[in-house]
């Protein structure tokens, strides 16, 4: 019979089981992982499992070269889905309007029914997108949801995006909207929140607050974050071809982001948060999925924040794949997604 | 040009940019993922890369069929554990003495030196290892982990194991040492914990609990638990032979599982946790890693416990297989593992 070496709580050393007698011996090699097929998991509801069922994003290595053709590719996309968000702010009884603050275009979304506990807070909502999707009020689908679920007021930052501005533009626009919003409540009544591109952003403008000077809100949602843009995260690996909506880290959310930094350095903490210094955040929920192509990226945020000494909450979900979490007010995954962001907000918000 | 679909808020509804019409028109088919080259992580510790570079684990596919073969394996394994449990003690300054509480075999494990507002505390330990691994004194490793960097007293539960008990035999004895427990301190300063196998046990006596009248503990640390044994959760398939540690859902576990259950329903909550009534819980932490084989089996006990209104606390480590935050304490993730442990311990026991 062959010894069998198992040992489950290695308590023999590392290298126990592996055929090496030290762990200094192990090679740094990577291991190839074979070739699968993956079911549509069987516990989740059937509107997810549709979302996670569906086929890879069409187009999804799409090089656009300048921010010319990322915002061709923006506004055809804009121009589908804003068509769906009459219908969405019906259901969710919320209004939507068009607001200019300190030379930044936003949208103001407000329920019909405010909370009473809600009533001094504000939430600034911060768009996904890799830094050049989703222009105009096609950035405002998050904020419905977030403002419809959670009967909060929400201004939704509708940033300047590639060719009309490259970094650091949308963080500046975002930046001058915080401002306006920590002279219309105290700060502590202030949440910040956005899902990808958003999430980052949501971070960054942490780090700029800092820079700044400037108090920090009560409580920020940051959701899979695009925390680190130099391609490091294990779930870039592991999850490639296995998340239907990023796909891959050479898609083309890669390519957007390359233009909107236009030459800047991608390891900057204001293009990947992750590496900046997150002592002081405010309290933090983060959000993703199991085959979310940032899973690494968004529980390596949270590691750095709890090791800052942050209050921070992990949020992730069985089988969804890149920001799945806020596609549809509709699926219950969304409804519990945002149900937590909301009691995270009222725990933090105003104390 | 090719018509771009992309839209990364999916405010279009389910099925933008997939090529169905209808979310309701896509088919649940799998989806088939590449084989692919998973490179060493670059932001974990040396000493952690050397345990994810670890090639997967020897003989993870042998198929015990009964109680004594498995029981031959756990000796094996066992014997070459324990003589490196001696270091360990010296390193983190604990001392272990055998005992037997109420007829059954524990383990006390004591630092030399108790936190002051830990000398009221009493944590109870449940061993991992699939049920059959980790007899006798190689079931004290986590517990010493926890004792020294916790600075915690422990008591560390030698269930009786196949052949010598089946289905609920392990349970049975860490009730009998839970109610022991009971009785050295109040309730709310009682914690129990364990990681695999030990995660689960830590539910299974929650549910127990909840079904004998007794009170609940101050805190639970679920560690990566086998919380569904009937092979559902998506990370079975996502992981699979990426998990260095478990490395599939066929594998040693499985096999070592069905001898432990002896015939009874795998779907028995006292089984499979995950499908228990959580209502009423204690406060909980649960840990993981991105290529876990149980990731999703982690964060669908999270999710469970939130939707049950339970405080519970996700931690997720990059690049980590199954369990091993817990394999050494020298590497600096099982310190911030068992800190954010201690932590939770330090916030929720005795309130």
């Amino acid at each position: 019979m062959v010894f069998l070496r198992l040992v489950i709580a290695a308590s023999c050393a590392f290298a126990c089981g592996t055929g090496y007698a030290q762990s200094s011996d192990v090679p740094l090699t990577p291991r190839d992982a074979p070739a699968k097929s993956l079911p549509v998991p069987t516990d989740v509801s059937p509107e997810m499992q549709r979302l996670i069922a569906a086929p890879l994003r069409t187009d999804w290595d799409a090089q656009w070269k300048t921010g010319e053709e990322a915002r061709k590719a923006a506004d055809a996309a804009a121009a589908k889905a804003i068509p769906n968000l009459a219908a969405m702010r019906e259901r969710l009884h919320v209004t939507v309007k068009p607001q200019v603050i300190d030379g930044v275009r936003v949208f103001v979304v407000t329920p019909d029914t405010i909370a009473p506990e809600h009533r001094d807070k504000l939430l600034v909502h911060v768009h996904g997108g890799c830094y050049v999707l989703s222009p105009g009020e096609a950035a405002t689908s998050e904020a419905i949801i977030m403002a419809g679920l959670g009967h909060f007021k929400v201004i939704s930052v509708d940033y300047r995006m590639p060719p009309e501005a490259y970094f650091p533009g949308a963080l500046d626009d975002a930046m001058k909207v915080y401002q306006a919003a920590l002279k219309m409540t105290a700060p502590k009544n202030v949440g910040v929140f956005g899902t990808s591109a958003g999430g980052a952003l949501t971070l960054e403008m942490m780090l700029e607050a800092k820079a700044m000077g400037l108090p920090m809100p009560g409580a920020i949602s940051s959701g899979t974050p695009m925390s680190d843009v130099t391609k490091v995260g294990d779930s870039f690996y592991t999850n490639e071809k296995v998340d239907n909506v990023l796909v891959s880290r050479d898609g083309f959310c890669d390519a957007a982001v390359k233009i909107y930094a236009h030459g800047h350095d991608l390891r900057d903490p204001l293009l990947s948060p992750v590496y900046g210094d997150m002592h002081g955040f405010p309290p933090a929920i983060l959000t993703t999925g199991t085959r979310d192509l940032l899973l690494s990226n968004t529980v390596r945020v949270h590691r750095k924040l709890r090791q800052a000494g942050v209050e921070a909450e992990l949020e992730v979900f069985e089988g969804q794949s890149h920001a799945q979490y806020g596609s549809n007010d509709r699926v219950p995954e969304t409804k519990e997604a945002f149900g937590e962001i909301t009691a995270f907000f009222d725990k933090h918000l105003g104390h």
